[in-house]
C-alpha cells in the first residue's frame, strides 16, 4: 500500500485571460499550488479558485508564489536580493492566506513556481531564503521542492515539513535536477511512459534519467499539469495505474 | 478632557521611489495607514513600514488598500464591479496582515485610499461592498471613514466598529464631503488656520464649510501628511495645540 | 454595389496567456485594430501579430490603445485628465507604430479599445481628446469611432478621416450608442439575425433599435469578434452574405 | 582641443514619483536617455521630459529602454530570451520615438539602462541582439556603451555608429568593465577625484582601475547622473573642469 499527493499548479488565469481546467481539475488532485497574482492570477481569480477548492472538500491549499513578472508568467529568473525574494513569499503568501481565511480554509503547503523554484536547483542561499520565509510566515505551512534537491534540504534544515516532489512528465537530469524546457527530450510526451515512470518513482524511488541512468528519488507528491489540452485525460490515466498498483492519493 | 487619533497614509514608497518621511512620522502618530502594493508600495517597503511600526511601540496598524493603479497612485477612480472591489480588498488586506503576523503585529483598521475612497462619498454602494470586505475578511478590525458619510454609515450598518475621520488641511462641501482637489479653496494651507479647524472639530464637533457655514462633524481620527516639506512640522504643531487644548493621542 | 471594411480587435494575447485566433482571422478582415501593451499584448505579441498583418499582404493595420488596466483588459473606465488619455494615446501609437515601422509596414487607422472608446460616447470632451493626439501624432492616420456619434464627430472636427464603426453583435439604443454588456439583450446572438442586420445597414443605413425603433447608422467598418468559438465561422457568414449581397470587402 | 558628450539618465519619474532634476540638468548636459515606461516614467513623464529636452535646443535625446520591472527600476537581471529582448527593445524606443515626432524631435541616440546594460558585460550575445534591434528599428541611430565592451563592439559589428562611454563616479575592473555596486570601492565619491579621473579619460584615453592599474579607455560620453543632492553641483563642476581643460561639450 503506497499513499502520494497529486498536486497541480492552478488559478493561474488573469483578468479576461484564461488558462486551465481549474474546476474539472481540483476534485481529481489532493493538493493545489495557487498562484498569487505577481506571475499569475490577481485578486478575483484568487477567490474563484479558493471557492473551488473550498467546494471540493478534500484538495489541500498551498501557496504558489513567483517572481513578479506577469508577461514572463515566472519563468524568467530575475536577479532580486535575498530581502526580495523573501519579501515577495511573505507578500504573496499573505494575501492568499487572507482569501482563504475568509473563506474558512486553511493553507497546507507552500511551493515557488517556475524561475524561482528552478533557480534554486543551483542556488542552495535561494533555497535557504524561500525556507526561512516559508518558516517565519508559519512554520506549520510544508515546504515543496523538487525531490532530493536544494528546496526540501533547506526546508529541512530550517526545521520545516517537507515534500519531495516529482514530475510526471519532465525529463531527470543526472543530479536529480530537472532538464532544461530549451533542451531536447525535458518533455516525456508519452502517456504511457510518463504514468510508468511515476508508477516506478512511488513503489521504487527511482527514475531513469535523460541519460539512461537509474537514479534515487522520494515521490512525496507528484505534479501534474492543469492545463493543455490533455491534462485531464492525463490525470485519469495516472489515477487509474495508482488504482492498479495499491497506490492512495492523500493530501499532505 | 479629549482623545482623538492622528493617522498618516504612509508607506507609500515603492522600488526606487521615494516618498514620505515615515521614520520621523511614525512616532508621531496614533494610527498608520499603510499602502498595501496596489496604488503604491511594494513587498519590501511594506516590511520596512512594518518594521518601523513595530519599533515605534504604539503606532496602530491599518490597511490602506487602493485601486491597482500603481501611474495613478489610486487617485483615479476606475470602475470595478463590486465582486472586484472586494477581492481587491482582501488581497491586499491579506497581504499587509501576512507581513504584519511575521512581525508579531496585530492589524487594528482599514481605510480605503484615494479615489477608492473618495468615490465612497457618491455611491453607497461601494461604501457597502468595502464594509462588508473588511467584516468578512475579520470582524474585528474597525473601518476608518469620512466623518458622518457613507463608509461609515455602511460600517455601522455592517455591524463594525467606526472611526470618523477628519482632515486638517481639507475644505468641506455644506454636506460634509470634502472639497475636490481640482476646486480652488480645495486646500487649507495656512498651518494655524488648519489647526484652530481641528481643535475646534475635536472640542465642539464643528467645522466651517467652503461656503462659510457651520457643519456638524465628529472627529476620531485626524488625517495629517505624511509627505511634503512642511509634514513634520505640521504634526509637531497639531501635537503642540493638542497639548495645550487637552486634547490626548490616542490610537483607536 | 458596395464596398465596406471588416475590422477586428486582434493581438490581445499576453505573455503565456493566449486570446484569439489571429492567424486565422487576419486573412478574412480588411483591418486589424491591434492592442498595444497597455490593456492586452505585450512587445513579443505585438511583433508576431505585425508579422501576421504583413504577411496577409492587404489588412490595414490599426492601433488599438487602451487604458493602462491589463488586469481589466482595457473595459474599466479610469478617471484619466486629458493630458494622461493624450499621453497613453502617444504612447501607444508610437510603440506600435515602431514595430510596424520595422516591419516596414505602415499604419492606416487608430481605434480607442474597451472602456476608452464606450466612455466617448457620453464624454465629447474625451472624443475631442483623442482625435486631437492622434492629428498631433499623425494626421494622415484614420480615426475609427461607433458611428454617428462623439469620437467620429471630433475626427472630423479635427480634420480627420473617420470610419464610422458598426458592430454586427451588439445591440443599439435609440440614440445610437450600444447598449451596455450588463443590460439583457446587448448582444445579438443569432448569427443569421447578425448577419441579416449588418447588410441592412450597410445597404439602407438603418438598424433596429433595442426599443424596436429604426435608427439612421453609418457603416464604413464592420467589428467582428478575433475570440470566441464562432469567431471564424461568423467571418465566414458574413463574407457569404456579403458575396451575395454584391458588397465588397476592403480596408479603409 | 578636446570634445566630449556629457549624457545623463533622465526622465526617470513615475506617476506621483518624482526622481531626479531633469528640469534643471538637461540644459547642463549634452545628450539625455529618456526612461520608457519600462524600468521608470510613464507616458506622461516621457511628454514632459521630451518637452524640456525641445526646450533647451540643443540637447540630444535618446531612448533609454530597460527591463520590464519597475519595481526594480531594471536594475535586476532578468533572464529574456533574444526575441524577448529585441521586442522590448523596438517597444521602447517606437513608444519615445511616437512623442518625440509629436514634437518635432529627432532621437539622436540609444543606451540601454541598468540591468540590461550591465549583462552585455558577460554576454555578447545579449549586445548582439541589442545592436541588431537598434539597426533594424533605424540604422542612423547610435548605439552607446561601455567604453572599449561588448555593447560598442556589437554595434561596430552592426554597423551601427557607436559612442563609448565612461563614468564619472563609478570604479572600473582591470578589463574595463564596472566594479559591481555591491562590491566596496565600487563608487567614486571624491568629486575631485572623480573630475581629474574624467579629465586623464578624456585627455589620455587612460584610467586606473580598482586594482591600481592603468588601463585603455575610449571617452566619447560621460555618464553624470541626474538624480541624488549632489548631481547639479557635481555636473557644474565637471564643466568647469573641462573649460580650464579646453574640452568642449557637444553633443554626439
Amino acid at each position: 500500500m503506497y499513499k502520494v499527493d497529486l498536486n497541480a499548479d492552478l488559478g493561474e488565469s488573469y483578468g479576461n485571460y484564461t488558462i486551465g481546467n481549474d474546476e474539472s481539475i481540483i476534485p481529481l488532485i489532493s493538493s493545489a499550488n495557487v498562484a498569487c497574482g505577481f506571475h499569475a492570477s490577481d485578486p478575483s481569480v484568487m477567490i474563484k479558485t479558493v471557492e473551488m477548492i473550498k467546494e471540493s472538500g478534500s484538495t489541500g491549499l498551498g501557496a504558489h508564489p513567483g517572481f513578479p513578472d506577469m508577461m514572463g508568467f515566472g519563468r524568467r529568473y530575475m536577479d532580486m536580493t535575498a530581502e526580495e525574494v523573501r519579501a515577495i513569499m511573505l507578500y504573496q503568501i499573505g494575501a492568499l492566506e487572507g482569501i482563504a481565511k475568509t473563506y474558512g480554509l486553511k493553507m497546507n503547503h507552500v511551493k515557488p513556481h517556475g524561475a524561482l523554484y528552478n533557480a534554486t536547483f543551483q542556488d542552495y542561499d535561494l533555497a535557504v531564503t524561500i525556507a526561512e520565509a516559508v518558516k517565519e510566515y508559519d512554520p506549520k505551512l510544508k515546504l515543496m521542492g523538487l525531490s532530493n534537491q536544494n528546496l526540501v534540504k533547506a526546508g529541512m534544515e530550517a526545521g520545516l515539513e517537507v515534500r519531495h516532489e516529482v514530475f510526471a512528465d519532465r525529463a531527470y537530469e543526472d543530479d536529480g535536477t530537472l532538464v532544461s524546457r530549451r533542451k531536447e527530450g525535458a518533455m516525456i510526451t508519452d502517456t504511457d511512459e510518463a504514468v510508468a515512470r511515476v508508477v516506478k518513482m512511488i513503489k521504487e524511488n527511482k527514475v531513469e534519467s535523460i541519460n539512461d541512468n537509474m537514479i534515487d528519488i522520494q515521490a512525496d507528491s507528484i505534479c501534474v499539469h492543469g492545463d493543455g489540452e490533455n491534462a485531464l485525460d492525463f490525470i485519469r490515466e495516472i489515477r487509474n495505474a495508482f488504482e492498479e498498483n495499491d497506490i492512495t492519493i492523500e493530501t499532505m
